[in-house]
């Protein structure tokens, strides 16, 4: 659908206006004070004028063409607001009016009968209940709180998903001179929702940085998509996704009643589409006007210049906290430095110029020209001040600030100036900034935030090629076939089907007696595994139906009778299947690996450390399907599991890439399986020396029947 | 010392006073804005006025007595300055003049001579290379930095070891309405420290909360006691302490040259004596001013009141994710919010009052007054506005801040009121709350910040009588026999120590040969384990010489031999103690525990998940000396291990007292070996399970001689 009626009208009507309403006078005020070029025609059927205008009794009452509708007419009235409007023509509605889905199961029904209708009219509808939106490159503000002062066109799209944060957030921006291009409240979405919006605004040559506060994400392919083309244009797209506590899942809920999904599948969709995550408000403006001024940061390597130890020192641990690094600089860094610094400073990175700077107020520029040269540097951050008033010499501050503005433009390299802490620009500050084009960062340690964030993108640039071979990929190998019974496959029957998928597991077989266990273990070879194999003991631990480093056979043949009467024990009326026999393989680390379906986001490859320490360390990754080989690889590094994997303690490095590839066998896997899959859950999945491979000791595998087939597998 | 002279002066003489400085313009400026009522006396011999004022060429020659001398000579007449001010009998120095230990050896050299001259004639010296200090509650500002505005009296106290941070920092608190009473920047700090400043204003009735930003932490003992006074006093201790990271400890060296010592021990330090920690200079000054309005809160259970779906979104997750926590309202507080609210909003915490505020503005207060009488929440926080500007309805505005002030105020519960969003209050907003003397947390995210902050001071003061009972524990137990001789004791004889001090250790026994080995195998019982004992193999595993899990007598026989063989391979030249031969326990979960030694802050207690998992996943928790029952339980219960050992995947609840007082033990045990202790290292501590208690199977204990001693104990 089109937004273009909708975000850039030529002309306004504004239905149910009052002069009495405080949301009437402030859409008259704010698209007075956005300067709104076209007309804009009142409409309220029980007065002859609204604000000195000529009041219409309907929009069809209004002489030319209205390309959008602001309507603010009671709940009960909403509809036939709606075809007065459709009769009249008008291509785009904003709802203030609430009273639909927010408001239980008639709202819900009310508000679909109100997009269908317009859907049905190719009318765009944002909201309702929904307090519109500004668009400061097309001079609209279409949106019912007082603003203080317009909005500054500019490079940043925004949409937020809770209407009464756009204000605070648009006076932040102001505050700290950004420039706001678009900024939409998008209601209860009943129609376009925030993924419509970004897609319009992704595709607007006008904006280049995209910003998104999400309740929730209602179609998750949708939304990759916009994403995807975002990281292809290189327009940044920052979110802040909220939900991701249980509490705050619920709180959405209430709100505005979208079905959040997992908040682990969301986090995961929005790594891999290379999303720039934050999780506040604040840094969520810090990193909008980051970006729409700086663009992405190319690496991480910074080189930080302040006029005070101090600064230096808050820089640095921040900075490393945040995985930033401050390499040494180069010898030729160091030697112009000896240069331009006095001699009591010591050159290293964070660079404090001393405090000197009182006397020589070029001091830091100095020094951050010379530190842009260093190869070894990929983002040099000057921490500088804005002042808050002219003082006594204002020459000399706009002489500093032309000095700063060109050491930024100038370098040729990517330099960003920062202020030593938090905090608004003064008017005059504001002024200055403006006239001067820079903008400063908010303080040492959000600007290090926002540069950590914006990385986000730098490196999902990075891996652009692997992402869009993923989602592009045809799989033409030939699937091995699948089994066609639904409920939990059992052991063996579950190993069978990883290992048509390439996923090695031990060398096993199936007694039915003690003597054909006797003779496997032979076979095999000793140290074995013996476990009961039925579809009604997923726990075989707790059963006691295992047993591990059986070293000699009378072991075998005493564990054989154990486990058996365990389980039976356990659960006397479980199906045996018979009793597994498996080599007892432990020379590697124990890591789990398996398949996760979310209602809202679909399958998830996960991978994590294995045994006891799964829950209680929370270290998994997951992605969501199509899994390319380089994000598999990424799962696996970015595991703090991933250092044992390397090799500690004169251990061998495990097979990372066997590990690797077996999560993508897992996604290939989930991928042919479909629908049908409920889980796979491979634990152990015993991670050998590098070159040795992997091993799945053991796994679950839980289906939907295939179509026709009976219920469960045996 | 007195610091009354140096903090809160009668009189103050400007040595090296010159109207054409900006140091003398900033001082002489912020004196007459900070109105200091005292005379204020100039000297420099080469002018006979500055600022219209008469000039002394000394000190010497001031008429009447001068309490502070404020010195900005050059760095080679600062001694001479000195001693005119001696000679005056004048009792306090701020010195300005730069030069000294920042500068390298020669200027160390000067400073301590500079020093000790002073402390000769209890002189109190603030600085040298410092920019002074702020004193509102006394009108008192000797710091050398133009001040915008005066500094408003107030209950916080604070100390910077970083000048050039003390204006921004004093900025952001005006902007915000902070009341700041104090604040020192303590520059290169040759005779009074920050534990200095912060004992003098811990005793300062006026100040009740105290706050430092530090780069190290010089006298740990020293400060240990302040943070204890001020937990004793209920005055809580908010430190920023830099160097966390090994860039940040490099930059702090060069910085003030001072000494750092481990970041962790530090860290443990702050944790253990009740300290508030920050980590960015927003969070600093967000959780002082914070303090300073609402003390401590009294516990974690948040209640959250907004009028916006979205902020209580992200209110949910920040709090959840800094640990906080959102109790269910009682169905009494519920049942009274349904009346208040609106019927579509929905009852839930965090509360979102929805949009109907506009219409109904005291929705926010009703439903917090409601809220406040919840048993189940400890803090209520209101989110609110602080208006920009008058608008049309200055009395609304007014009436709505007075009602909210009154909510803060006559709840006779702990209600804070916070801004959706961070960001400096106008001139019209700060003249607001100051009228109505309320304080307003700058954003949810901060906000939520800090009242997180605090609670590590209400934590420590309720865990309070077991602190002062550890440190005022006077152990007279007889302590077992130390060993004499230095270096690592062998395993068996650290075990020994071990089991004096009360940590069981495994039923073992040394063999000298294959049969003693066969002998004691049968007496402890299958399944054992074997060792080589050497003071040469600290790595056994290594080095092969060891044998797990030998299940009978075979196995032990033919592992002896192995083993030996193994060793001799590996270090031909290894002094070969015996062969330990000892149950093999692997019935728990793997700790490990130690003593570690730091060069500044002494020994420390850690424990952490053993095996292979240490280094990975930096999962350890660390006290220093005298450690408590109470800190020895919480430092288990901080790992992300407690979670395993609470019992996961049906595994029963591990030997948690049984592992703290193991730790106990451990501290015992070093403080018995004192300056003597290298390091305790009990690698793996099996933890079984609860009631069976734990097991050192490995132990390692690096000891400096006793005085006489041989070097090595065999």
């Amino acid at each position: 659908m089109d937004l273009s009626h909708l975000l850039a009208p030529r002309s306004i009507a504004l239905v149910g206006v009052s002069e009495s309403s405080r949301w009437s006078q402030a859409i008259v005020n704010n698209l007075k004070l956005q300067g709104f070029p076209g007309p804009v025609h009142m409409v309220n059927p029980r007065h002859e004028t609204e604000f000195g205008q000529v009041s219409h009794p309907c929009v069809a009452a209004i002489p030319g063409e209205v390309d959008l509708a602001y309507v603010m007419v009671p709940t009960a009235i909403a509809e036939i607001a709606a075809r007065d409007c459709v009769a009249k023509g008008v291509r785009a509605i904003v709802m203030l009016t609430s009273g639909f889905a927010e408001m239980g199961e008639a709202g819900a029904a009310a508000q679909h009968r109100l997009s269908s209708y317009l859907a049905q009219h190719d009318v765009a509808l944002c909201g309702p209940n929904c307090l519109g939106y500004i668009n400061a490159n097309a001079g609209v503000a279409a949106y019912a709180l007082t603003m203080v002062e317009a909005s500054r066109p500019g490079p940043i799209g925004a949409v937020l998903q809770s209407g009464a944060l756009l204000l605070p957030v648009l006076r932040a921006m102001q505050k700290r001179e950004m420039g706001l291009g678009v900024l939409i409240s998008s209601g209860n979405e009943a129609m376009l929702d925030a993924t419509d919006y970004l897609a319009h605004m992704v595709e607007d040559p006008q904006i280049t940085v995209l910003g998104a506060l999400l309740e929730g994400i209602r179609r998750p392919a949708a939304f990759a998509a916009v994403a995807d083309r975002a990281l292809h244009l290189g327009k940044p797209l920052v979110v802040l996704k909220m939900g991701r506590s249980e509490v705050g899942q619920r709180v959405a809920l209430a709100h505005t009643g979208a079905m959040a999904g997992s908040a682990r599948f969301a986090e995961a969709l929005l790594r891999q589409h290379g999303v720039v995550q934050v999780h506040t408000l604040e840094d969520m403006i810090e990193t909008l006007g980051y970006l729409s001024a700086y663009g992405a940061p190319p690496g991480d390597r910074i080189g930080l210049i302040a006029s005070s130890g101090g600064t230096c020192g808050l820089a640095s641990d921040l900075g490393t906290e945040l995985g930033l690094r401050y390499p040494a600089f180069a010898a030729s860094t160091r030697a112009r430095l000896q240069e331009v610094l006095p001699e009591f400073a010591t050159i290293q990175n964070p660079l404090d110029v001393t405090g000197y700077v009182v006397i020589q107020p070029d001091l830091a520029s100095n020094a951050t020209r010379v530190v842009a040269q260093d190869p070894e540097v990929d983002v040099v951050v000057s921490v500088t001040a804005v002042p808050e008033s002219p003082g006594p010499a204002p020459h000399l501050i706009d002489q500093r600030m032309a000095e700063q503005a060109e050491m930024v433009r100038g370098a040729g390299r990517y330099v960003v100036l920062a202020s030593t802490q938090a905090g608004d620009l003064s008017p005059f500050g504001r002024e200055l900034v403006r006239r001067h084009g820079v903008y400063v960062l908010g303080g040492v340690a959000g600007g290090l935030r926002a540069i950590r964030a914006a990385l986000d993108h730098t490196r999902a640039r990075h891996r652009l090629a692997d992402v869009e071979a993923a989602a592009a990929a045809t799989n033409d190998r030939i699937l091995p076939p699948l089994p066609g019974g639904g409920g939990p496959l059992d052991e063996a029957a579950a190993k069978r089907l990883l290992g048509d998928f390439g996923v090695a597991t031990p060398r096993e077989g199936m007694a039915a007696s003690r003597d054909a266990a006797l003779a496997l273990a032979r076979e095999i070879g000793l140290p074995v595994v013996l476990k009961v194999v039925s579809p009604d003991l997923p726990h075989k631990t707790e059963a006691g139906a295992v047993a591990l480093d059986l070293r000699s056979l009378d072991e075998v043949g005493a564990a054989y009778d154990r486990i058996l009467a365990s389980a039976r024990r356990y659960r006397p009326d479980a199906r045996i299947a018979g009793v597994l026999v498996a080599e007892h393989a432990a020379d590697g680390i124990e890591m789990l690996a398996g398949v996760q379906v979310d209602p809202v986001f679909g399958p998830g490859v996960v991978v994590g450390l294995g045994g006891i320490f799964v829950e209680a360390l929370g270290d998994s990754a997951l992605r969501l399907l199509p899994l390319g080989p380089g994000e598999a690889r990424a799962m696996v590094e970015e595991l703090r599991a991933h250092t044992i994997l390397k090799g500690v303690r004169g251990r061998p490095p495990a097979d990372v890439d066997a590990l690797a590839a077996a999560l993508l066998a897992l996604g290939e896997m989930a991928a042919a399986l479909g629908p049908r899959l409920r889980a796979i859950d491979v634990n152990p999945l015993l991670v050998r020396a590098a070159g040795r491979g992997v091993l799945a000791l053991d796994a679950l595998v839980d289906l939907e029947p295939a179509v026709g087939a009976p219920a469960v597998a045996l």
